[in-house]
């Protein structure tokens, strides 16, 4: 098909304009002082560092913060084709604690989609390549546009047809 | 048995202890402004206030802040009996979002136990009853005496025989 | 409101119609020996008896045959509106075997709904009481008909409008 | 280090004699006609084709047939180090449904491992690759031999100590 390239840059140009319009309107994740390592069109890698108030009554990194980490990566990748999509069950395991100072990576990709519902992966590890979290995230699109898509998106981005 | 009373009393005072250490060293829970609204052994009750930062870029409360939430809850109630407990598993559904002013109450129950493993289910809801989330969480007990618990604990209390 | 009553009647009706004609069809939920001990509107309660064919190499209930029993049970409890439901996500935590010979009890209940999204919780029990298996799942309601529910839906029905 | 070589051939002949043994026992996956297609240390990939009497009412396969694969793979995959070693909670998400005569394919693999607790993932797919499950296991290691392991085990593979 000719236009493959033009639709990757366009595509490109939509996760970006999109994303960014999120994270500047996303409060918590500015808290959690997340920053967008790289973004792709169904992918998204996230980076914060661990702060003292992050950290629980054991002295390693609240579970929910890391969560909090991978929960947003999910949202940023998610949320790319331009139409609002929100989680619908998330699940988390935990092989490792992390800890203050430490550099955590989360690292969100599309497995696989079926109609309206996705199912996307998130790895989260430290900065020394070990695994902190394993996460998965359940997702629905619906059919509403994002403000920052507005114009970008074309009938063959319809989730919910 | 005679000393039941006796015990249930004790079982309370230990949770009371273990907890409040707990709560006292946890920075995150104290920024999430979580409040104990109830504790008995095997079972914590949390509450606490969506405040504008914790709200992400649709402008309803981020996953991460009522997952952080109902994790905490799990937390203090899956250590009430004084053996450092730790996540190893944990999943969360969001039948509704909440927003900026919402007093959200999360309520932590043990489902079943079986050796070093117990199951846990939370339910968070608005203070009109909606139901916000349904989180399960799996925990692994370890053999470790939380200083609070110090000559607190007996012979039975041990999780992983 | 008037009519409160025939609603009632004619939704367990419909509930019924439907997973009759669900059970009919399902070679596997017969191969379980699956039996309805109770329906209601988003709800069901099945049983079955755990056969030496169930058994797994550590001479124990297979998981994956708990876990049918408590799928079957959220695939009839949420269809019992009428409308074609699927399954999106499930999980399932094992508090402890069961043994050949051993009659469960697996009971769906809805948690909430979100459109055409709803939330239920299975728990499986031995006759005795003691907890089996803990079971989440995550349905999608799809806009389809059962072919039973035929002229039993009014438009207040709709799952995904 | 020498004796490396030596140490992978004895954990391959440890995870196909275990796997061996626990397959012979597994009256559950016979009944599914599960075959080994692969097998490693902390692997496994099973292959089975789905018959009429595995479909559900909506004449596709059962959610819990490919649950069961998966399972059994799992269950193969984190018992090859010779410990007995148990599923404490499973999620599964469908993609896609399977039909009549797929032949499906579950790929297991060790995410990662916290003392007694690891990691695993598996990814069930049709033969043209199309996922039809993702499957997420967390597991936790007994210290009990397996009979096929006896004498292979030495004190490094102690899982709970």
């Amino acid at each position: 098909m000719s236009g493959g390239a033009g639709h990757e840059a366009r595509d490109q140009r939509l996760a970006e304009a999109v994303v960014g319009g999120m994270l500047a309107d996303d409060a918590f994740s500015r808290w959690l002082g997340v920053e967008v390592a790289a973004l792709a069109p169904r992918s998204a890698t996230l980076r914060m560092t661990v702060r003292d108030d992050m950290l629980n009554g054991f002295g390693v990194c609240h579970g929910g913060v890391t969560f909090s980490l991978a929960d947003s990566a999910l949202a940023f990748a998610s949320n790319t084709h331009g139409r609002v999509t929100m989680s619908v069950e998330n699940a988390i395991g935990y092989p490792a604690p992390a800890r203050a100072g430490d550099v955590l990576t989360a690292h969100a990709v599309e497995e696989s989609a079926n109609g309206p519902l996705a199912f996307y992966r998130v790895d989260v590890a430290r900065a020394d390549g070990t695994a902190i979290a394993h996460f998965r995230g359940t997702v629905y699109r619906t059919r509403r546009e994002h403000a920052a898509a507005a114009g970008m998106l074309t009938t063959g981005d319809e989730g919910n047809g």
